[in-house]
């Protein structure tokens, strides 16, 4: 078993590498803002958990590369078009590429990253690569349906806290269990110990979402590295906003209602307020026990895994560190 | 050997399902455009192509329909995320995707798209599929290519025909040539045979893409499905354009410069006044000779098929049907 310092640090300067090699590659105008979006950084959580579910099964864990670096690409990828679709001009503390670049530009570069994740993904040992490559881009399908649902329920006038929950769960939960099952299934686990790691890391990627959706309310500017109350002011349908809206009692509620139907407002007289009724109306608890309650499921997964109580550590660290993080 | 005639109504039929089971999979929003522009229609020639090479060497050639069907996807999606960064607002006679839904829709419907051809490719032979991914990835990123080099000449002032035969060798010749190797490749050629009508594929796709903007300036609308004149009207770096500008006389020189300075005047006017300096410098005789030069190599390579002459008849017929085609 491998750790995740380890494991990030080598997969890092491999990636770097990688990325040099994009940077210089012609077109310019296209490889360029592909180096760019992956140069910025950003945690590098997808690879390295497959490196380390791979690590958990085989002794050459570095050998799977490839498919690590598949996967940092796609979800690089989908971050470049969701920032177009959501027309967000920061990403990571720096310029968004069709900010920085053009939209056209933005568009075609983020193409070509999708495909690189697939390129990057043919290079698996040949007799893993059907069973990873339909893993693959079946979650692939699956992020696009989450960014879908999630863009309808901006329109939407009600969603629900099962809604939610399924958008999630596509959007941003699917990638990371299939960034530990690949590890798993590349270093030969058998298939229910590749699910097990699945299962572990779909319930993990939804507490994930809900700690991020947390920390937008919650958490600190600083160490969170992008504004805080972001989602308040657009009135992002949230597990906080929509349980809220649930639990709250009639004063909280006209108010809930008022700051929402408001299209001028000071943002952080609307953050404060907001945040003080996701508090009073115990939404801010609900949340953390609903947070609380994907990571027990994991943990439950988990320990099913057939590896030594050790051997855990790493992914037990990982799940608790999530509840508790504040970047 | 089956003919295309055949092929493209057994492909037509099956891909036809392929398209009601998109268009009944939520979320609706994120399939529905998929299969808009996908039953919309266009000919089909990459997957018919991929299914006429495999008969050439197998029995069974309607056992690749996964892999057509992932050609077909592919290229339509790239039409379909090509329309919003040209500002296309017409596609094979209706209404393109982003106009007809949204800008987003196109993003994140082009993107599903994509990954969807791979998943269909997902579906080859498990032996076959590390060379036809191998082919098929490095193919979409060369047509990403191709699609930047075409963005990057609307802003330069010169291109040189080199340079424009790289760009359409990329964004067009290299998936016609993929879809051919493709076929071979899965039913089991060998490496030159692959080889050989791979490199057919990609001098017939340069002489396709030549007539393509022949028909541009000659064509008749009815039958094209295209307006007429719509390269010359936005200054389109074409084979034609560029040749008129080495070929002509000085005063046809200045008449052309004129011409595509103007930001101001009247189409049918500057397309009649273009068309003729086309016709009088010789630019295209020199397409049409351009063509013919592109039409005979790729015949050449044909002649080198392991394969008996009648077999090579379809591929022939369709080499020297796309000099004269007007559609």
């Amino acid at each position: 078993m491998l750790s995740f310092q380890y494991l990030l640090e080598s997969f890092e300067k491999r990636f770097q590498t990688e990325i040099q090699n994009i940077q210089n590659t012609a077109p310019l105008q296209l490889y360029g803002p592909i180096a760019y979006s992956l140069a910025v950084g950003g945690k590098r959580i997808r690879p390295v958990l497959l490196l380390h579910a791979a690590s958990l099964f085989s002794r050459y864990p570095e050998t799977f590369f490839p498919a690590a670096a598949a996967i940092e690409l796609f979800h690089n990828f989908t971050l470049l078009h969701d920032d177009i679709m959501d027309h967000a001009a920061i990403r990571r503390g720096v310029p968004s590429v069709h900010v920085k670049y053009s939209e056209n530009s933005a568009i075609l570069s983020g193409d070509a990253m999708s495909i690189l994740s697939f390129q990057m993904l043919s290079q698996c040992e040949p007799s893993k690569l059907p069973s990873v490559l339909t893993l693959f881009s079946t979650t692939a399908i699956e992020v696009c349906e989450g960014q879908q649902f999630d863009m309808e329920f901006e329109e939407k006038d009600q969603v629900t806290i099962v809604e939610y929950l399924e958008m999630i769960r596509l959007k941003t939960a699917v990638l990371i269990a299939c960034s530990l099952k690949t590890g798993a299934m590349l270093a030969g686990a058998d298939e229910l110990n590749c699910q097990l790691l699945y299962d572990f890391g779909l319930a993990i990627g939804i507490a994930f979402q809900l700690q991020d959706d947390w920390l937008d309310v919650y958490g600190e500017e600083r160490s969170f590295g992008k504004k805080i109350g972001g989602d308040i002011c657009e009135n992002k349908k949230t597990c906080l906003l929509i349980s809220a809206m649930k639990l709250c009692d009639e004063r909280n509620r006209s108010k809930l209602l008022e700051w929402t139907s408001k299209s001028d407002f000071d943002k952080k007289e609307k953050i404060e307020a907001v945040r003080r009724i996701f508090s009073e109306s115990g939404a801010a608890t609900a949340t953390k026990a609903l947070m609380k309650h994907y990571h027990d499921l994991g943990i439950e997964k988990l320990n099913q895994i057939a590896i030594t109580d050790s051997e855990k550590t790493e992914l037990r660290n990982f799940a608790s560190a999530l509840l508790s993080r504040v970047k």
